[in-house]
C-alpha cells in the first residue's frame, strides 16, 4: 500500500525517558561509561586533539592538528553528554564545560571553528570541500552542541555552534558571492536538522536542504574548486564523485555507492528532510537505496562497505568475509538511517536491520571491557586480526560510544495514540498518551530468551494501541494480556503486533517469541557465502572462535542434520549465550607432502562451540569464522 | 636418500635441438611468434621504450624513460632471439640488429648501460639498489645478449653486455673502494651464470656468487645506502627486506617470503650456483624453500604470490581465489626454478610443478591469439577482470614470450647414458648418447590424450637408458617396447619410468597414461578452498566460465557423485578439451526481498561445461571459477 502521508507517523522516545536495566545492554553501557568514554577523553588529550583547540601550534611542531581531529573531540562530547543525561556525574559535567570553554576559545570572531584550518593551513579555509572534512567536523561539533544542550540544558556549546553555522550559512548558498559547495564527507546535513529542532531556527533546516539539493549537480562544484586550486579535477584519487555520493543529484540515486559512512550519514539526512518537508522524491530515493543496501550489499552482521579501497561499497552481492572492511562507523550509520526510516510507518523491516546491526556489526566494534576497538569488522579471520586501543583515524571508538550512550532512544516510539516497542530490553520507557503519562516496563532476558513481560503503569485507564515488534527472524510467538491468550495472526501490521484497547494500571502483557537456533543462508548470488551456512539465534549471529576449539575452526564442516543447542553460560565472557553441537573436522594427517590431491579429505566427528560474533577476540587471539561449509 | 653428488646429473636439451609439432603448444608458439613478439616490439616502440636508447630525453619531455623500461626491450630481444633460432626470419634478424645497434650506441664509455640513469637521473647511478632496478635491468640485458648469441652466433649484444658487466664487477665487490651492494630485484644473478656459460669467463660466475653471498648480511647494505642518500632506512615502504628476500643470508632462508618474481629469480640463481660450485648449503636452502612454496603457498594453477600488496607471498595456506595476484611472471619464474632443480636428480616432483605451472598459470597469462595479456591470474572472477593489450609495468608479456619461444628446452634432458622425457609434446629431440646422435620422436595428442608413442632413431644400436616421466597426477600407465608389454612398477625412479637397454634404430616405445577426469581437493588448511572441489584432467585444471552457461556459474554445486566426461572439441577455442557433466544450480526465484534467511536454498539439476583454466576470458567476458562447492 503506498504511503500517502509523507511525514513521520511516529517519534522516538528520547533516551532520557528510557532506562536500560537488562543483562545484555546494561553491562555494555556501563563499560561504555566507565571505560570507553574516559579512555577516549584520555586519547584525545594524549594525542593532542584537545590541546589543538589552544591554537598554539606553530610550523614545525609535532603533532600537527589533523583535518578531522575536531570531530573526534566532538563525538566524545556527544557521547559524554548522553551519558551524563542518564547517569549524572558532576566530574564529567565539569570536564565537559572545561573542554567546551577551550573549544569556544578557539572560535574565530567570524564564527569559524576548526583547529587545522585556523593554525595549520589558514589560507586553505573552504578551498577543498571534496577532501578536507571541514563541514564534516562542523557537523559533529553541531551534534555535540545539541547533545550537550539536551543533556544539560546548557547553551555553552550550542551557542558556539550556532555562531559557527551562521558563518557557514553566510559562505555557502545560491546567493551571489556565495560558494555553491557541499561537503565531501556528509554529516553536517543531519546535524543541521538536529540543530533546527534544538533551536527552532528554520534557517538551519534550510541550510541542510541547500546541501542536499546542491549535491551532485553539474557542473560539479568539486571540479570548479579543483580548478580554482590549480589542480586538474581528473587527478582526483577516487576518480569518481560516487565516492561521496555526489555523482548525480541525490533524488536520482537508487544505487548505494562509495564510502559507506558518508552514504549512511547522507541517507539519514535525506530521511530527516523528507520528514520535515514532505519531500516525496527524497523518501523514494531513500527507499530505493535501502533496498539496494539491505537486500544486496549488507553482511549478515549488519556490516556494510566490503572494500578497504573506498571504505565502501562495491558490486551487488560482493561480500567477502576475511577482507570485509565493514567499518564500525558504517554499521552505526546504518542504525541511524534505519531508525529514521522506521519512524515514517513503523515498518518492521527497518527495525529488523537496526536490530541486526546493533546486536552484531555495531557492538563487535568495541570489546566487552569497553577498552579495545575494531575499526574493520571482518566476518572471518585467519588469526592475524585483533582489537586495538586506538587508531590514528579514530572515528569509530567515539561513534560507538555515542550510540551506546544514547541507546535508549532506539527502544520505543510513539504517536498520539500508539506506544511502540522496537527492541526488547529490560527497563522502562516513559510515554505520554492521551494526555496521560504511561510507563511501559519490560522484563526480559532477551536476546538470550524470547519471553518479554511488559507491565503498564498509568494513573487512570487509558485507551491507546500497544505495538510490539515481531522480529523478522521470529516464526512463532504467543501473546497474552493479563493471562488471556490473544491470537496474533490478524493483529500483525508491517511486522508489529498491535493491541488497541483501554489499558488499566497494572496491566501485564506477555509476549513469548520462539527463538530457536537457526541455520541461515545467504542469497545464492553472494558468491563468497555460496554453499556455506551461518548459525543465528534470535538477532544474534554466531561464530566459531579458535579459543573454544582444539581442532582448527577453519576446517570444520557442519552436517546438515547435526543438532545444535543453546545455553546461556554465566561464566562465559561475563554471561553469554553459546551454541554447541556436533560437526565434522577434516583430517589432515594423511596430507603429508601434498597440497592438492584427488581423494576427498576424510573427516571425523567433533564438538563445536559457537559464540556471538560481537564477542569474538575478547579472549586468546586466533582464527574466527561465521560462515561454515555445510554437508 | 641424501644426494651425495651435488652437481647436476642431467642437462637440458637446448630448444634449438627440440622441435614442437603438436596440437597444444605449436599453435601457442605460432601465436607467440606471429602476434605476441611483433606486438611487444610495437609497444616498446610506441611507448618510447626503444627510442629511450637514443638518449635524447631532456628535462620536461614526456614520456620519461622509466627505471625498468630497458628490461622490457631486453626481454623482447631474448624472446625474438629464441624464436629466430627455431624459425629463421631475416626481417626479424635485421630488426634485432638494428635495436641492438641502438642499445650499443647508448652504452657509456665506462660500459654503463641504462637509459633512465644515463639521461634522467645520472647523479643517482648506483645510489639506490633497493628500489631502482638498475641491476635487474642489467640482468635482463645480459640474458638478451646470451640468447641472441646462442640464436645467431653474433656477438653484437654479447660484447655490449660483457663490457657492462665488467663495469658492474668494478663497482660491486668486497675490495676496498667497491660498493658491497646487491640487487633489490634479483635477476642479474642467474643472468651472470648464463653469461659465464656463453663466454667461459669465470669472473661472471664469481660476480653472481658475490651477489648471492652478500645478500641479507648485516649491517644491511640497503640501510647504509639509505643513510648515504640522506634517508631514514626505517622509512622504507615495504618495512622489511624480506620483500626482496634479503632479511637474512640466503643459505639460512627456509621460508618463501616477499615479492614472488624476485624470489623465483633468486632461487633459480641459487640452484645454478649450487650446481656450479657444489655448494651443499645453497641446494639445501633451495630444497627447504621449495617445500615451503610448493606444499604450502602455491595455487592449483601453479600461480604463486597471492597478495597485491607485496606482489608476493603471505602466510602458509593463504590462497584467496578472487583476489589472487599470481603474477604471470611469478609462474614463469616457478618454471625456471623447478627446471633447474630438476636437473640435479631428475626428481619428478620438480617436473610436476613445472608442468602444473606451464599448462595452467603460465599460459593463462596470454590469450590464445597471443594478443592480450593477464598480469594477475585470479582463480575466480565475478566478471570484472579481463585481459589487456599491454601494461605500464610490462614485465609479463615479454616474460611469457621468452618462455614460449624457448619451450623446447623444458621437454628433454640427458646425461652421458640416459635420455629423459619430461614433457609429452609431439615433435622431436636430438640427443648425443654414447657418442651417437639419437633422435627421439614423440607422437601424442597430450594433454588431451594420455597415449605417447616414441620413435627412436640412431645410426647404430646404442645402449642407453630412456627415462619417461610418470606424472604425479597419473595413477596408472602402460608401457610397451616394440609391442611388448613391460611392467613398470619396478622401473620407477623418483617419478620416472626407466628402461635401460640397447636400442635399435626404429624402436618404438608406447607409453599410455590413464588420464581420467579427477576431482581435486586442496589441503584442508587452505581456508579459501575448504569444502570446495576443483576439476583436473591430466595436467590441466578446469574452470567454469559464464559464457558456456545460461545459469550463473557462481551458483553451481557439484554433487559428489555426478559423472563428468571429457571430450576434445575441435570447434571450441581452436580445439580444446572440455569436460561436461551434471551439477546442481541453486534456485534464486524464491529469494525475493531477502538477503539472508533460514531454509536451505533449493536447487535443480543443470548441465555444466568446464574448459581449461588457461583458456578463460578468450570469449565473451563474464564470471569464472575453478573451485566449486561440493555436496
Amino acid at each position: 500500500m503506498p504511503n500517502t502521508k509523507l511525514s513521520r507517523k511516529y517519534r522516538p522516545i528520547t533516551f532520557i525517558n528510557v532506562s536500560i536495566e537488562d543483562i545484555f545492554w546494561e553491562p555494555r553501557q556501563r563499560a561504555n561509561r566507565e571505560h570507553t568514554i574516559p579512555i577516549e577523553y584520555q586519547q584525545c588529550r594524549d594525542t593532542g586533539r584537545i590541546d589543538a583547540f589552544r591554537l598554539n601550534w606553530k610550523t614545525g611542531m609535532k603533532p600537527v592538528p589533523h583535518i578531522f581531529w575536531d570531530s573526534d573531540v566532538a563525538k566524545w562530547i556527544e557521547a559524554a553528554s548522553y551519558s551524563l543525561a542518564t547517569h549524572p556525574d558532576p566530574q564529567l559535567n565539569t570536564l565537559l564545560d572545561e573542554v567546551i570553554a577551550l573549544i569556544a576559545s578557539a572560535q574565530q570572531p567570524d564564527g569559524y571553528l576548526n583547529t587545522h584550518f585556523t593554525v595549520v593551513e589558514p589560507e586553505k579555509r573552504w578551498t577543498n570541500l571534496r577532501d578536507q572534512h571541514e563541514l564534516y567536523c562542523a557537523g559533529h561539533m553541531i551534534e555535540a552542541g545539541v547533545a550537550h544542550f539536551q543533556a544539560t540544558g546548557k547553551r555553552n556549546l550550542l551557542d558556539v555552534v550556532c555562531h559557527y553555522v551562521d558563518h557557514i550559512a553566510s559562505i555557502f548558498g545560491t546567493q551571489p558571492g556565495q560558494k555553491r559547495g557541499y561537503p565531501g564527507h556528509e554529516e553536517i546535513e543531519l546535524a543541521l536538522v538536529k540543530l533546527y529542532h534544538a533551536t527552532d531556527e528554520r534557517c538551519y533546516l534550510d541550510l541542510s536542504q541547500y546541501f542536499i539539493d546542491e549535491r551532485g549537480k553539474q557542473p560539479y562544484y568539486y571540479d570548479l574548486e579543483s580548478v580554482t586550486r590549480g589542480e586538474d579535477p581528473k587527478a582526483y584519487w577516487a576518480k569518481t564523485y560516487s565516492y561521496m555520493q555526489a555523482q548525480i543529484p541525490v533524488r536520482q540515486q537508487s544505487e548505494v555507492v562509495g564510502h559507506a559512512v558518508r552514504a549512511m550519514y547522507l541517507y539519514s539526512a535525506m530521511a530527516d528532510l523528507a520528514n520535515e518537508t514532505g519531500d516525496n522524491d527524497l523518501l523514494d530515493a531513500c527507499r530505493a537505496l535501502w533496498r539496494d543496501v539491505c537486500l544486496r550489499k549488507m553482511y549478515i552482521t549488519g556490516g556494510i562497505g566490503p572494500s578497504r579501497l573506498n571504505e565502501g561499497f562495491t558490486n551487488p552481492y560482493d561480500l567477502p568475509n576475511e577482507t570485509a572492511y565493514a567499518e564500525t562507523c558504517a554499521a552505526v550509520g546504518l542504525v541511524f538511517w534505519n531508525h529514521r526510516m522506521l519512524q515514517f510507518d513503523c515498518d518492521g523491516r527497518y527495525a529488523d536491520i537496526m536490530e541486526r546491526a546493533l546486536y552484531n556489526g555495531v557492538i563487535s566494534g568495541v570489546s566487552l571491557s569497553g577498552e579495545l576497538f575494531f575499526y574493520e569488522n571482518p566476518l572471518a579471520s585467519l588469526g592475524h586480526y585483533h582489537r586495538e586501543p586506538w587508531f590514528d583515524c579514530a572515528c569509530c571508538p567515539p561513534n560507538i560510544a555515542r550510540l551506546l550512550a544514547s541507546l535508549g532512544q532506539y527502544v520505543y516510539s510513539q504517536n498520539d495514540d500508539e506506544a511502540v516497542v522496537h527492541l526488547y530490553i529490560q527497563g522502562q520507557g516513559k510515554f505520554r498518551l492521551g494526555e496521560q503519562p504511561v510507563v511501559l516496563r519490560q522484563e526480559t532476558q532477551y536476546p538470550w530468551d524470547g519471553e518479554v513481560n511488559i507491565h503498564l503503569d498509568m494513573e487512570q485507564p487509558t485507551s491507546f494501541g500497544l505495538k510490539l515488534r515481531l522480529p523478522g527472524w521470529c516464526k512463532n510467538a504467543n501473546l497474552s494480556v493479563n493471562g488471556t491468550y490473544i491470537p496474533i495472526e490478524k493483529r500483525i501490521e508491517r511486522g508489529y503486533v498491535c493491541i488497541h484497547q483501554v489499558w488499566n494500571p497494572g496491566d501485564m502483557v506477555q509476549f513469548i517469541m520462539d527463538i530457536p537456533v537457526e541455520r541461515v543462508y545467504a542469497h545464492p548470488e553472494v558468491n563468497q557465502d555460496f554453499g556455506l551456512v551461518a548459525i543465528q539465534r534470535g538477532p544474534i549471529v554466531y561464530c566459531l572462535e579458535q579459543v573454544d576449539h582444539d581442532i582448527p575452526v577453519s576446517q570444520i564442516i557442519l552436517p546438515v542434520d547435526s543438532p545444535l543447542s543453546f545455553e546461556f553460560t554465566k561464566d562465559l565472557l561475563g554471561g553469554m549465550g553459546r551454541i554447541t553441537g556436533e560437526a565434522l573436522v577434516t583430517k589432515t594427517d594423511d596430507w603429508k607432502d601434498t597440497l592438492y590431491r584427488p581423494g576427498k579429505p576424510g573427516s571425523h566427528v567433533c564438538q563445536i562451540t559457537a559464540i556471538p560474533y560481537f564477542a569474538w577476540d575478547n579472549r586468546s587471539p586466533g582464527p574466527m569464522r561465521i560462515w561454515l561449509p555445510e554437508r
